[in-house]
């Protein structure tokens, strides 16, 4: 007998029919002799209706209120999915996050679980109920409720699954799985049996959305096995644990980000700690700066370019404008018309030539590369965004075909 | 500075522009300077609909995820409000029953309160913060959420005035108070300023359901005055309290019930124990019994009416009917063209005459009198219920013309 939790994201659930359909999927894992415990989002658009409630009110109400809002959302899916396992035959208890003993940071909208206290899962397991757990949601030690963020209910689902040292952990999603590359996109893209943790956070850093990355962090800390696959189609997914066993298996995905921008400052006087203090300004906005290049001009002047989330763009030009007009730059140069094209592979580190082969499909496909950025696992590059669902298929008919 | 307890019902709550008329009167009320406990039920529709979806799911749900699901609906409504509360710049803070400390028995879907630990309210009000806690709601001795069934938001809202000693425990609701009977069918219906808590509870039993019983009764254990008023006009309620000043006013209201049906049963045998044993089968389905009468027919035998609820109506014929035949009585009659008329008044204890007047009311209206009941505060008549109104008119026109 094992111990299995299952995450359900608000599309699974988002009427009575996905609700069902859940349910089925959640009493076959108990009948097969497992115990079962399953944490769910809030409907469909639920969570949409009561911000827009708030909003008419009050769009600038304090986030404690917003997040007891919120979180009646689950409280409502987590209830109508115990009803549905009861309607087929088998006991369930539907628990609030703070039932289901989540501590968390007092941060609301944000929360951070700090321990999740698991005697009382514990205890209805022990008398035979399908556990139902309200993901997303927990209580501060002011006694306040609290909301996770985006994503919480993937976090709540490991959060469980580590503290009650469970089997597996299965988020079910509206994908069946990951895949070396988008499968909408990319003909012969191929669903990867497993992937490592930390093949998953580069690929979800890549805008390759299927798990949220707070939750992998705590998979990986914890050692919890996840499985991604989905709520519609009856096929096995893909697991996410430490190590892998396709060492043949060069890199194990192609990943595209459209939401990027690339920043270059032209110019800059060649004086030491310039380019320290350029990036000082842009941290203390809390913008995350990723590709970097930095280049010798003419005049001994330094260019230097970098790519920045595009939401921030315009923030970020401002900042710096302000900043090197006082010491005399030459320009702030903004593009967004860019893609960051990505390959992942824990393969990468024991073989030699990957990036090699990777730039060879993009010459052969006659594209540019503006800006390379390397890890151990990873290798980035940044290219016109016209080019970009072109770069996926040749680089993935490279290494895949 | 007083402590005031404000109950607002769910049509209150209705839409976003009546909570902000509910958050106007609450701030107004703490602008004077008072501390404001509110308590509030769930939106207008949100517990009809909450009802649809589990219907569709599972209509024989458990009674304790059913409370889970119907519990979110105020978890809604108190976040709105305080939101509201928070747009007219002052501070407020939205509580969950168990946040409030609602203990309660663990008879889901109609769970009684047991005890009210209002410490975090009182830490909150400390704070200055406007107090905005959901009604109907509590937490059971297995930490699960229950609900108090129908009429359960007055009753939380007067639990916590009796649990704070607070000066005042308000309960808004869609008319202006009490009349001394229904304003939109008797010219002349006067609102009462005060009304003693045993009239309050007489009335309610006749159908002018404008406060919940158990409401009024733990009202009057704990002697907290009560004032009923409308959300919607400015003007001032009725004042229900333990001895009210109006020692001229014979009687307080005059109230229709034609919810109720009349049933005979004819012919019985005379012999000792047959109307206990019948009444017993009664009460052994929960059915309760109003007027009774019983007289001596032909032959010795006798003949015993009563009234029941309508809804009941059936189900007492079907239960009487299977019970007489084993007996050879000779009928069983059933009637719901029937209406009960009663005058209540605490002033019929010290003055005679009451009944009579009301009799002679009838009488000069030509109405029929079928059967009579007295207590010490409150003559109920039933009549033909095309009379209804018509002796309503008569008897209020008799007393407070």
């Amino acid at each position: 007998m094992s111990l299995i939790v299952q995450k359900f994201g608000g599309s699974s659930v988002a009427d009575a029919e996905r609700v069902m359909n859940v349910a089925r999927i959640v009493t076959d894992t108990f009948a097969k002799g497992n115990d079962v415990v399953v944490v769910v989002s809030a409907q469909g658009d639920t969570t949409d209706d009561l911000i827009e409630k708030a909003q008419e009110i009050n769009p600038n109400a304090t986030r404690r209120e917003k997040d007891m809002l919120l979180a009646a959302g689950e409280q409502i899916s987590i209830s109508l999915l115990a009803m549905a396992i009861e309607k087929l035959g088998y006991h369930a208890v539907s628990l609030l996050g703070w039932q289901a003993g989540f501590e968390t940071t007092s941060s609301h909208t944000s929360a951070r679980i700090k321990r999740v206290d698991a005697s009382r899962i514990r205890r209805e397991l022990d008398k035979k109920n399908i556990v139902v757990v309200a993901g997303f949601q927990g209580l501060s030690k002011y006694g306040d409720i609290t909301t996770l963020g985006r994503g919480g209910s993937d976090t709540s689902a490991v959060a469980i699954a580590a503290s009650m040292h469970a089997d597996l952990c299965q988020i079910y999603t509206d994908v069946e799985g990951v895949y070396t590359a988008d499968p909408r996109k990319v003909k012969n893209a191929q669903k990867l049996k497993e992937i490592s943790y930390d093949e998953m956070l580069e690929l979800a850093t890549l805008g390759a959305q299927v798990l949220n990355n707070r939750s992998v962090e705590m998979a990986k800390k914890y050692n919890i096995e996840l499985e991604v696959l989905s709520s519609m189609a009856k096929a096995s997914g893909t697991i996410v644990k430490e190590k892998t066993k396709m060492e043949k298996m060069l890199i194990s995905g192609v990943a595209k980000d459209t939401e990027v921008a690339r920043v270059s400052v032209t110019g800059i006087p060649n004086l030491p700690g310039l380019a320290f203090k350029m990036f000082s300004k842009l941290s203390a906005k809390d913008i995350n700066v990723d590709i970097i290049l930095q280049s010798i001009g003419h005049d001994g002047k330094k260019d230097i370019s970098f790519t920045v989330a595009k939401d921030r763009g315009q923030e970020t030009v401002d900042c710096l404008k302000d900043y090197m007009e006082n010491l005399g730059a030459a320009e702030v140069l903004y593009d967004d018309n860019v893609a960051k094209i990505s390959i992942v592979g824990a393969g990468m580190e024991s073989h030699a030539g990957v990036a090699t082969k990777m730039f060879e499909a993009l010459y052969d496909a006659q594209i540019n590369i503006q800006m390379i950025s390397t890890s151990e696992i990873k290798v980035s590059v940044l290219i016109d965004a016209v080019d970009a669902d072109k770069a996926v298929s040749a680089i993935h008919a490279k290494f895949f075909d």
